[in-house]
């Protein structure tokens, strides 16, 4: 089953891979057009395999066709592929070149925007690659469904849905797969990573592994606007049950400051029981929760609901597991008693996919940011880590253990860029260049041309 | 020392890798000058560690401090940052920023431009990366004296050479190292590739590990330009004493050609002896040799110098150790009897740096082009491998196993993005962003505004 459809997809790679960014782009619309006409199907079957909630998914939905017409328009302009030519002694140009038939593995807390129709997805066939698509789990009923509708678009061999754990393995080790993407924990994807670098032929692993998403929250900020961040916090921190990889689980205010925990601790205590994805992760949090009150000054824990726990600086530094995720609606408040606490922790903290200052005139922030610079994917300022936006500058990735590989982005168009590799002509017949080289510059593309780009 | 070494190149990092592009091109601008200083000496003693003689090596110091003045103006003019802006429902802003401390292993064939002061370690400190080189043992004196030219004008810290085997494990291993560059054989570039991604916190390893470099050439060709080809051919195998990754070690002939192959057989006898860079190397070469002999129809083989082999396509298809590398001036000749057998062993190969075409008017070749590009990094026509120019298209790279990461390069203005990672902020006050990122544009840089670049 693997096999056969590992080598439908690299036969189908022959003919994929050299489609114009114009033949592409009708299938990542076609895809989004038909997504929205069985949309009532879709949000339906994945509210009842997620309890995620229609509105939500109806949102998702929107999201996950518009990650595909963005990645279509960047496509049929063509820019994208960075085309260098040099007239020198010899006639070298090169540009992106897709990687090869890539295996894609869905996320349980995104049914269709990190899942089945997702940005991996879009990404991976947007570049010219065929997508393999491990199924996840949580919810294969609405990954079939959507498969369906994608499969009737797609040429032969484009796109395939394979499921099962031992399906996933199988797919990393297959000579014909060259990547892999992956949203998921850090014992998946590390495992997943793991594999590929055993291989003959060792394949890059794009694995999104969460991140706790640390919050620093500078003196003035606090003082000033204590209450405001209070509310922001906890409606970031309770946004989808808690299960985003952008939650902010680690909250490091820079002085001790009761009001705030008492408003967070209350807005916490009101929050409403929700199912969560699945009873595994619902079990994972309970667990989690419960190993953080055993490390911790419990302050606020409801059962079954948003957890909130507070500590100080040095029982936090002491405590490596202090700083693993809990999926889901928990967070942890780690007052510092000075600036340079603050630093310690910051310099402490593992590779992240943000972190997030909230610092008002007069705060002291240069130094923060430039430790934080180092630690993440994204700096977010006087504002919540929840929310990516789907723009061409936008980076979700982060040095390890946020994700596999810290250059790389799975939002915003640089996400193309992973599956993809330079490929030089030298001395080519124009006839045999690709349209993206040829002379003439037929597809009227963004060039860097002897050193100057025009 | 391994651990100092890498503690100053971390402490380092914070200043270096926010240095304007300005003082980083004054940088390796001031190296070159000073290679260039020192250029007698660094010569000569290159020339008595490696016996390359001294025009080549004056040649490839020209090389070296050219690529230093390449990187040097790439960062002065600072649009290779790939800046992109959204003024959206969100500020979004982000640019490729350094990954952290490299370690560059150097190679043993070029001791300058791919050693302490080559395109390895250019490329890093351009972008703004310390570096810490661990001196290949063939040319430990030249490596000392470069490492001295350079220490005296890097900031401390931005700076190492370290020598040893054991230093160079150390060094993947050591957990403020973020990257590594090297160049030489399989094995080696394989065991640091297995350090890296065994580490707590995987890192990212551009190996360069040679290859074959096959040469098609198909029937007209053959028959209009056999003469020309076999003397193109024996001066690209022979340079230098073969003694280079883009040496061409395998020749497919579309159809039997007795005079072209003893065209080949009689230049490549009368190549005069030459000493090898080492004399492991030397002896490496002759068990490659005797073992191939061993496989094939030897037609030409002499002692101690250039050697030549043929064989038929059933043969080499059958023989996988016939694909492996022979580091030094010989050369296989496989003879196909159709064009079918010609794609077989395209579709055999493995991935390599550079294939090469030799087609005339009205030879096939489309098909063979498409399988080839699947396989490479640069794909020459009617030339040879050999000479690699250092321009802004230049890919010097290909799939495993001719580098451990097919999706980079090692030449060529491209190499310093092996050395990033994209950082995005998000709402950040104009004064706390980087000036690439400014709204401003204080740099005048090429950035992408809002999906349009300008």
């Amino acid at each position: 089953m693997i096999d056969r459809a590992a080598r439908a997809a690299s036969d189908a790679f022959a003919m994929y891979g050299w489609l114009s960014g114009r033949k592409k782009g009708e299938l990542l619309r076609a895809i989004a057009s038909r997504l929205e006409e069985h949309k009532d199907a879709i949000v339906n079957r994945a509210n009842l395999e997620t309890s995620l909630g229609v509105p939500r998914l109806q949102n998702e939905l929107v999201r996950t066709c518009n990650q595909l017409r963005v990645f279509a328009a960047l496509i049929e302009e063509g820019s994208w592929v960075d085309a260098r030519i040099d007239h020198g002694k010899v006639d070298v140009r090169s540009m992106l070149r897709p990687i090869g038939p890539v295996a894609v593995f869905g996320a349980s807390n995104f049914p269709l925007a990190f899942s089945v129709p997702g940005g991996d997805t879009a990404s991976a066939l947007a570049a010219g690659c065929p997508v393999i698509v491990k199924a996840h789990p949580a919810h294969p009923e609405t990954s079939k469904l959507v498969g369906r509708v994608i499969s009737e678009v797609a040429p032969s061999g484009v796109f395939a849905l394979v499921e099962g754990f031992e399906a996933g393995i199988e797919l990393v080790e297959h000579p014909l797969i060259k990547a892999v993407a992956f949203t998921g924990s850090r014992r998946g994807g590390r495992a997943l990573m793991d594999i590929a670098a055993a291989r003959a032929e060792p394949i890059p692993v794009y694995a999104e592994m969460g991140s706790i998403n640390p919050v620093f929250i500078l003196p003035r900020a606090m003082r000033e606007r204590g209450a405001e961040i209070a509310a922001g916090l906890h409606a970031s921190v309770t946004l989808g049950v808690g299960q985003f990889c952008t939650n902010p689980g680690l909250v490091i205010a820079a002085e001790t400051n009761a009001a705030f925990v008492d408003d967070l601790s209350n807005r916490m205590s009101a929050t409403a029981c929700a199912p969560m994805l699945t009873p595994s992760i619902a079990d994972a949090y309970r667990a989690g929760v419960e190993h953080f009150a055993s490390l911790v000054d419990r302050r606020a824990f409801v059962e079954g609901g948003a957890a909130l726990f507070t500590t100080n600086a040095p029982t936090f530094l002491r405590h490596e597991e202090l700083m693993e995720e809990v999926f889901g609606p928990s967070t942890l408040v780690v007052e510092c008693d000075s600036h340079e606490r603050m630093l310690d922790i910051a310099r402490a903290l593992e590779g992240q996919l943000t972190a997030t200052i909230h610092a008002n005139d007069g705060d002291d922030y240069q130094d923060l940011a430039k430790i934080l610079e180092t630690k993440v994917g994204r700096m977010i300022f006087n504002g919540y880590p929840t929310g990516v936006e789907v723009v061409p500058a936008m980076v979700h990735g982060g040095p390890f253990p946020a994700t596999s590989d810290g250059r790389s982005t799975s939002v915003g168009t640089r996400a193309i860029e992973r599956f993809t590799r330079a490929v030089a002509w030298q001395n080519a017949p124009d006839a045999i260049l690709p349209e993206e080289l040829k002379e003439s510059n037929p597809l009227g593309i963004r060039r860097m041309v002897d050193g100057i780009t025009r």
